[in-house]
């Protein structure tokens, strides 16, 4: 799993950053990535990564706000003129079908794939043995949601050669061991599947966070997972503006990444009247609360290791 | 009057080139811009002009294809957030109006300026003192409209130091020389208003037309302009692809441009099959057909100075 920003922006795209689009790549988990939210121009921001449209298998929509929601259309349609096949699913909140739809009609896209949509409420939206996404809503000026993304703990792992060390024959005494059965041999020994297998292996956990005030939500969906994605749209200094216009502090998000009992805290979402060398001024006023932030930049990457979070050197 | 190109591409954004959008700056004549067409990210582009979103007072939409009119909802956002107050008129096919619209009440976009929209028919569908704007259906696989614009003829100037030498007295006789009237002085002399007048000066006359296969539309819009705009999808090579598709090879539209009498051709709309360094061979193939052709890119702006066609250097 690693995290890649396409757009850190609020509100519009500036020079530095893009409206917002952030990709979880799912390549080893399921050959596939998915996309939390798409601002205008995320396609074109794509075109400067490794990301091939086709790969892309699900969208998630935090709320229809155009910074969230315009650059649809477009990567739609170039997914499906650039040999996309597999069907695509998009959640998010009511409207999405009728704009996407409506569009395009009106723009005459004929996409060569299945687009299933899923207005979703509240509550487990998706699930397979992989994955597990469960959407709350926050509290924005119009209906938002966060969505808790939860791998599955990953099967436990025979280790093959120390059951075969220990005398166990190739065969279906290995799948027992596998599975959590301990066997007899012939010899009247017994090998215990504890001790022929590791794992079960935890599976990562994030909360991928819209736009939002300081809310209990938040912190719900953010409960002990391993990263945070939450916006600061704001900083200490103007923290009157945040709550009128919906949005948090970097010290708030910080306080939903402490009392959520969270390891990491990615802020995105930050207004342009902040310059990019003010990110570690951002992030030195979220430090005091929380201690792992990172101001997310548009194309930075992350990735989760033995439960460090590494940016990623690809620029 | 200047044009500057904002997307150059075909179909889909590309790393060298966007899609569709020009802009026709015309700060001197009436201190605002018009846009002819807005594919995605053209708001992006912007960013690297300096034209004012707010002083966009027009746009036309040739057709409602994807990758011309993408852009529409995020730019009209950013100008009402970026304090445009002035009201904005959007022209283009039937259709356009239904989709902003729609945009704009399922993403509560709330702008603080008017839009009116013109969906039009052939004919008229602009006129004032200054300027005419005359639309006509073109050869695409959707209805496409093309533009003629004209500068109406710039009122007579009087040369008043002359007038004055001449011995005409401040007041009346001078408006009166200023348009047309010539006038008898006290000392019985009499001052020809041809002789103190410079003008009228003709306006210029452009054409940019949408994606069309070679037809006769084009000619008749683009009849002894100064600049057609058309567009040059493919080249001689890829010649059997063009009418399929309703577009065009460079050697049709430098024919557009002989049989119409225009001065100067500027072509775009340029697949991405074409390397940026093979913009110099897709000239020459026109050149054989029609003397003055430009390819445009993505920035290139022109201006028109005693019938030479100019390229402006801002990179
Ligand atoms: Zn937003
Ligand atoms: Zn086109």
């Amino acid at each position: 799993m690693e995290l890649q920003f396409l757009g850190t922006g609020a509100g519009m795209p500036s020079k530095q950053r893009n409206t917002s689009a952030l990709v979880l790549k799912l390549m080893q988990e399921r050959g596939t990535f998915w996309l939390f939210d798409c601002g205008e121009a995320t396609q074109h921001q794509m075109l400067h990564t490794t990301l091939k449209p086709r790969k892309l298998e699900k969208i998630f929509i935090t709320h229809m706000h155009g910074d969230h929601i315009f650059g649809l259309p477009g990567l739609l349609g170039s997914r499906s003129f650039m040999d996309g096949q597999e069907p695509l699913t998009i959640y998010g909140p009511i409207g999405i079908e009728e704009w996407i739809t409506t569009t395009l009609r009106i723009s005459r896209t004929v996409l060569q794939y299945k687009v299933n949509f899923v207005e979703i409420q509240e509550g487990i939206i998706f699930e397979d043995d992989q994955f597990t996404v469960e959407a709350k809503l926050l509290h924005h000026v119009i209906p938002c949601f966060g969505y808790r993304v939860l791998q599955n703990p990953l099967p436990p792992q025979l280790l093959i050669e120390k059951a075969v060390e220990m005398g166990v024959p190739k065969g279906p005494l290995l799948a027992k061991l596998k599975y959590g059965q301990d066997v007899v041999l012939e010899n009247g020994q017994t090998v215990l599947s504890q001790d022929v297998t590791a794992g079960p292996v935890k599976g990562f956990s994030i909360s991928i966070l819209g736009d939002t005030r300081y809310c209990q939500a938040s912190i719900e969906l953010s409960r002990d997972v391993d990263i945070v994605i939450h916006e600061a749209t704001f900083d200490a200094g103007t923290e009157e503006l945040a709550k009128p216009y919906g949005h948090s502090t970097i010290t708030q998000a910080a306080q939903v990444a402490k009392e959520s009992g969270a390891k990491h805290l990615i802020v995105q979402h930050i207004s342009a009247r902040f310059l990019p060398s003010q990110a570690e001024e951002l992030r030195k006023q979220g430090l005091s609360i929380f201690p792992s932030i990172q101001v997310a930049e548009d194309f930075a990457e992350y990735e989760l290791k033995q439960d460090e979070l590494k940016r990623i050197k690809n620029k």
